[in-house]
């Protein structure tokens, strides 16, 4: 059930019988020549509106603009600090729980919202006001992202342009699937991304020309809807595996034994 | 121009060549048994998208969720607080200058969210980065909104409900109107929301049971049509002078002659 | 009774029974070449001192100093910036309740600092700690303003000038009156600060020389006695109507049911 | 020069010649049973506005209430938090250098507000936005306050009771003084305040139960006038010394050679 | 070279000519029955000192506290709020810019830190400061760490203690190693981590009762001596490769062609 | 006992009963051509650890930058802005809470980090999470600095400089004392700190060429001893003296009498 297409008094019993929300995160970011910024959005919110409606839980809309600097260099990109990131999905989180959600999956397509969506998991965990977790779809079908690609990128490669081309096929330019692999990185061992053990580099910029990596040329828009069928499952199992747990088993644990100040 | 359905490539000649940007903001909160909760959003992005495109300048994706506490009360109604959203449209605005862009319209659809927006244009005027524009729809065309309803209402009304009509029929319950307007309040005439010359009460749920104020049963799609193209076109018009303007005529003028220290 | 001018001990019985307090804020700012930068928190502290005299309640000292940036390109306008401004605000609010006020009035005559002590209000009783209000005194006597002055003018006009004529006849600069007028702008209408529905202006130099709107040689030391008793007997009636109110019927409303969880 | 009294168009010549300010700032917190709440806000106001109009420079509105959680538990006592206070006077005194403003001089009143107004100063130079001086009326004659009272005490004790006699007498409760004093600490020497070299106190209460230390019969209003005038010349001297200093030797000296990278 | 161990005219030299500093950080953190809280702290201190000596470039004192909430129900663990963290390594960082500082390398041993010293990082790389790099030793190794151990545990595991053993041998309770793998969790493979891709656990003490992981049993002072041995090696050549950088290759790389505004 | 090196399960005892922990702070900064500048943070972890042992209370790991933007000038002084400094071990200490601690003596060897230590003090107090007091050692034992040198300068002085010969003679250059004293202040009445009452110096280098204040010549590492010996007393009186305190009788009391609504 999408949150936004409904009135007040439809919501009236999902909000006195249940406790999850799912809340679609992505970002408005450059995705090399052939898929638009749009990418990580659009893919948040389908899977999320999808797995939400199978599982009858409440969507919320999609935050839209996420934690990019690092493509900043590539037109159009657009992006929020991170501690402003952080501030305003704790925010809007924090108030859900004024309705009774307890419980809330963070559906993210873009990997540079992870750690800061794990940080709001945590500070709404250890203030006892709801748990979160955070999902990235491609990390809930790793095997199926290896068996589909050879080389799938972790930015732009063919497992994002396979989910476009399903998704929004209108938005992705096949005729640049060449440039895109080619001016960018096919295979991420060919660069060097560590240095004696230290992640040197801070910016897309910094490894790819085109602002991608992987082989687009290997997707294919039925690839896309495997992609989509199989993450959509996940989250649905997700989203029952989360409403099945007794609160008390999703929040912080007490202090071991003894406790402190027993023995005073 | 859709920005978040553009390559960075496509975006080459319009970040060399142009410097504007509308950025549309709503707000996801309850406007009583009839309208959706996404009203206020729908509205700010049918707008924006619609004048970018007339206007050939680039529309960013919308930031969904406001500023709307005052809301809460009813189910479902999100929000963020003050500062965190301040801030978040503060990061997304100053980083769009990093693509040269240094005049934005924040078309916006929720009363909650103007002394934010204002607030935040003056952080971007007042260090020089951007010149920002708040734009509330309603108040481009108010001889409009006047001659087509007798009690326009300026939350849930029938302003906000012939716009939905028009854009989201779908979402529209008319069967609610009734009660939208029966348990709400018609006339503003009618309630004390001014005590003395102080404005007392902080929360929708202080005056009206629907969550509503104006009469509902005089909204059509066909005045949703209108106030549709006429703020649109209130909207292109207001892109254009924008546009028009030399950058030193919108930044800050400077201080008063004698200028500090000139005598010294 | 002025909170300053007491002893701790004198303020015991008040402090037992009583729960409200009047909280005069002002500004100090250009207010054209015939009144004072002290102009508003002038206006503010003696109707806050009068009318809680009258009504026998407890006012603190002036915040002299608001936000007032629209003003500072003429010569010694002081401003905090707007986070600093509802911070201090709110700090020395929340402050008040360790002695027990629960309502207070913010005795408000700059109309910058309006959005903020609202929104320091709504912190404050979205936290349960005080129910708070901003009056604004022309606010409380429309319709004696707009009979008195064909061109009341919003800063710095002649319902300000009669003010200060009537409360600090010695810093008011008759001869200057014309050119008050003459340089600013007489009829708001004259100018154009709204452009196809956008508030265009960010500062008072944008629209006038002299600092100021209105027509200032419309005022008398008589229209302001008028004004003052005026606004104080709303005032008064005011602080008369918090008082009466029990504390449940100004903090916020619970959640509309069905209540969240209520049905788990 | 009382700026507030001022027009914008009276401080043109200041403005463009003059690049000093004296911004008074007090307290409102207990000072025993004979003494107002307003005792610091008011000395400092009176001494800055004194010395001013005597050096001929320019001299702001009063912050009437500072930082003194520690005097919370007496009755009427206001406080803001150091966080708020510091941030209100930073943006303050910063935004004073618009007008040119490059040296301040916080007359300070009350020792609470002495290590706040410091780390502000210290902002404002290390920024390289102005040089501002924390002045404590009493530091500047400590050997007349010993010569005239054998138990000055350092808070509401009588070389604050005489100033209070002489610059508001009607304010005084003289009936109060041997309370004030039989309740309170006459001697510093008498209480444990330090143990093992910690100070241990947190707050007033926890030594005094009148609030007030000293010996308060030992003032007149003739001591407050001796006391007054001594402070007021020093706070002249101080003026006088701070304009004859170059900028330079005011602000922050450079890095000490080698200096950094010079050798590159 | 340490920097606490000199004086500040024997730091003349590398001020001039140098611009790298080295600064350890790690946590005080419960690592199971068998190895003390410094872990840690211990092994960054270690390292760093080591290499920094080899390299003749600058090791300041070590931050001991770090991010470590998801271990405070065992007894003891000390932890700072990631904000908060953040800030304080910021504000150290920026400062040793002043000495003219352009390049910093981060070493740590304690996995919670890595991405707040990364969003420090970039902070200071955005803004022209300085060029920090995160470097966690056993990512700098793992091969080696591979090899030595089968189950190598990323918390209070075989090659944390290996290390400790060879740093510090007299704070490890070999007896205790066995209950620390029995009540620990030998192969992550058992425990239930992620569950349809999302990171589930959120503490510690979600999956191991003896706070540890991996095989304690497998640790020797020998193994660890090759661990320190080839980390400090791995530090040696990252400082030397990082020194050898022009500063342009390390900063921020410009906008893409067209660059913004250019064709205007 | 030292924090740090226990396992967590060694400290199960100590938190079961106990409730106090020592936490020492000190800085990295500059301390003249004699001393290193670890000068403050290894005095404060020396007599930290040597009191919290005799006393059989936990010691944690020590703060080692502080508040010193007062040295920056000179070469390697490293600092945290106060409000990073104050938050951070603020987070720190309210963190200890969650293991039962309620009594923190903050050891500290750094003038500048006083006032920052009493403000983090206060905001624990006041919010009732723990009683903490800041102790610098020179303050407990000042008749013994003033017996044993006849100028000991409060920076880098005999004093400092005997402590360090004690403790960590090697990091001494006694042939730098002569000029440590040269280039310095011996005697403060020299040097013009304070003008009319106002201190007017922010940084060192505003007095002392050399960094130092005092006769470095007087020191020895016989005084050294003493001077440790005496103020670990005094540091093991005081842990003994506030865990001796019922926690009622470290708290903040309650307001005065009549309490606030009382009479209502």
């Amino acid at each position: 059930m999408y949150l936004a297409d409904q009135t007040w008094p439809d919501l009236g019993e999902y909000v006195a019988n249940e406790s999850l929300a799912v809340v679609p995160l992505g970002s408005t970011e450059q995705h090399g020549p052939h898929l638009p910024l749009a990418t990580d959005h659009l893919i948040a919110e389908h899977l999320a509106r999808e797995a939400a409606d199978r599982a009858e839980v409440l969507c919320t809309p999609t935050v839209n603009v996420g934690v990019s600097p690092h493509h900043r260099q590539f037109h159009g990109t657009m992006w929020v600090d991170p501690p402003a990131f952080r501030d305003y999905v704790e925010s809007l989180s924090r108030n859900l729980s004024y309705h009774g959600i307890d419980r809330i999956i963070f559906v993210n397509a873009h990997g540079g919202n992870i750690v800061h969506l794990r940080e709001v998991g945590r500070r709404l965990r250890d203030d006892g006001v709801a748990y979160a977790l955070e999902w990235m779809w491609n990390d809930s079908i790793p095997d199926l992202v290896d068996d589909l690609f050879e080389h799938n990128g972790p930015h732009g490669g063919p497992k994002e342009t396979a989910m476009i081309q399903y998704i929004a096929p209108e938005l992705v330019h096949e005729a640049e699937f060449e440039r895109a692999r080619d001016e960018g990185v096919v295979d991420l061992t060919e660069i060097e991304m560590v240095v004696h053990g230290s992640r040197t580099f801070y910016d897309a910029i910094d490894n790819t020309e085109s602002g991608v990596l992987g082989d687009q040329t290997d997707a294919t828009p039925e690839k896309g809807e495997q992609l989509f069928e199989a993450a959509s499952d996940q989250l649905v199992q997700l989203i029952e595996w989360l409403n099945d747990q007794p609160l008390d088993a999703l929040m912080a644990k007490p202090h071991v034994d003894p406790q402190p100040g027993s023995g005073r």
